[in-house]
């Protein structure tokens, strides 16, 4: 018999409430032999108002022996703004050398795009997840004051970027369309944007089979609502990233649907998975959630342990509910439909 | 009789076609007392590739003895990525200092949105244009090689934010719906974001009629899909504003219709319009492109210098046109047929 050691951070707002949906749904996904030892930690706000702490230093350690990390997620309007995402989520994405943030944009059958004409929409984007514009690497002079300046450094390595290229173009490669699409702002971030460009051209030349082009920022969010189609696989960075995969959930039925993976390929360090979504503290405890892009991510997370049956069959779950859906559910209910399908 | 001094820069691409039309129907819609003095300078590729000159300081000086600017599009392949666009476009609305870059996001009758459900959309974006992540601070070291390192340094003043801050409440509190939306990354980019927060916050003070919200910006490009309705007036910075207004030109029928002003309102300098779409080498010298975006602009800069009503023409025409649509015209049948609606 085979075991997992997973963490859990079901953090704020409906946090809590969707990943006890996703741990539902993996116990039914999960081979019987395959034991689950779970830890929950409770970061988040009400750790910060107890103690100050956001992450404390034992806790990263202890994570640092766990297989796996499932989050719920992160941020309270109780909390300044910034203090949990840099100190609790961004740290532990850095830590932990999160360099591939996947994000599917898939419309799934049944499922209801704000845009006209049934669009097909079927891509990922690889979102790097460990240098641009996220790095934290910026302070204040006159702090306060109407003198006041602010800086934003954003930091790109050929290092960094040459990984997550190379994990696209792979992943492209895998595909039956074999098309990796580069998003960046090359005409105005030239020194950024120009060392993406040639490690994009570079890395491409192992990869001929890999069709590429490349749309700036701006035009690409056009191409998102227009043509969403025409997009396989994308590569970007930090900030781009975080930007285009909230608007391919929006095309692709909402946030409530899409699910996430900040992945350590080289398994160093655990692998998290979480919702794209935030913690809502406005439907939070309501039982109004939607835990579908928890499970998403629970099956993202059973795909990256190996267990890629399993991860199929939760996605086929996952399928058929939103195929069959009608009326208004609870967040438990939902979870208990999956489940129902996935053991079923 | 009073005189206006006009630099036209048709720049590259469809830049000349869609600049003749706008100044077919500046010509319509001007009182015939006033005399306009029109100078082209050829800036763009054909300059570059003749000179290595983007923007000679000869004709820096000049252009500041204008009264306003009419610009094409700058861009071309055969250039290196940046060059034009740091070298020319961008280095005008610097010079100059265009800190109110606008872009209107209205949905007129008779256009088709890529959105289902015929949404309404009536929304301003005032996009901060001197400062933030476009200010060209970076660099790169070990340059070209496996260990290089990039960076781009995003600059952000109290006093740059509360100029453009500023100028959005006054907007705000002169429409009918009197709402202010400030988009940023403040839970990320928590220098640069909390320095707007404050300042948006401390400015508002003074428009108490003016209800406002916040929203990060990868939020913020759900809504612009889910529910653009809910925008009156947005204000952000430069590369937050570049992103959102090329989906909101999507949302709202395409950049053949958007429109922008880069505005300097102290008048030290004159101020440039421009349609917000690129120089699309592909359909260039085809008289496919719609000059639409282009003769909006061109009513920005007649309400710019003091023309509201025949601005208000100007527009009242493209709507009519706009109505009127069926099949495909050439970028010159659609100016003829909007400059008419402005004679007749
Ligand atoms: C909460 C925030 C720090 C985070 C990000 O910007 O990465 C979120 O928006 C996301 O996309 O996971
Ligand atoms: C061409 C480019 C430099 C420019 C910008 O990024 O501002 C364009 O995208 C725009 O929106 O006017």
């Amino acid at each position: 018999s085979r075991s997992l050691r997973l963490a859990v951070v079901p953090g704020d707002g409906i946090g809590q409430e969707v990943v006890a949906e996703g741990l539902k749904v993996l116990a039914a996904a999960l081979p019987a032999d395959v034991k689950v030892e779970t830890t929950e930690y409770d970061l988040g706000a009400r750790l910060y108002h107890r103690t100050g702490e956001t992450l404390p230093g034992a806790v990263l350690e202890e994570l640092k022996t766990q297989d796996a990390i499932l989050l719920g997620a992160i941020g309270d309007p109780s909390v300044p703004s910034g203090v949990l995402e840099r100190g609790l989520l961004l740290k532990l994405r850095f830590a932990f050398d999160h360099h591939i943030n996947l994000r599917p944009g898939k419309l799934l059958p049944g499922v209801q795009s704000p845009l006209a004409g049934d669009p097909k929409i079927d891509f990922v984007v690889v979102r790097e997840g460990t240098e641009g514009p996220y790095v934290g690497n910026g302070g204040t002079l006159r702090t306060g004051t109407e003198h006041e300046v602010a800086t934003e450094v954003s930091l790109n390595t050929a290092f960094g970027i040459e990984r997550v290229v190379r994990d696209a173009y792979k992943r492209a490669a895998a595909r039956p369309r074999k098309k990796l699409t580069l998003v960046h702002k090359n005409n105005v971030l030239v020194h950024a944007g120009h060392l993406w460009s040639r490690i994009f051209a570079e890395v491409g030349r192992e990869f001929p089979e890999v069709s590429t082009d490349y749309l700036h920022v701006d035009a690409a969010t056009i191409f998102f609502v227009t043509q969403p189609e025409r997009f396989d696989v994308i590569v970007t960075d930090n900030l781009f990233g975080d930007i285009l995969t909230d608007l391919a959930a929006a095309v692709t039925g909402g946030i409530g649907l899409a699910a996430s993976g900040n992945i350590n390929p080289t398994g160093a360090f655990p692998s998290m998975f979480e919702p794209v979504h935030g913690s809502a503290p406005d439907i939070a405890g309501q039982g109004k959630a939607d835990p579908t892009a928890t499970v998403l991510s629970v099956a993202m997370l059973l795909e990256h342990l190996g267990f890629a049956e399993e991860a199929a069959k939760v996605e086929a779950a996952v399928a058929a509910d939103l195929l069959a859906r009608s009326g208004t559910r609870s967040t438990s209910e939902v979870g208990d439909a999956i489940a129902a399908r996935v053991s079923g």
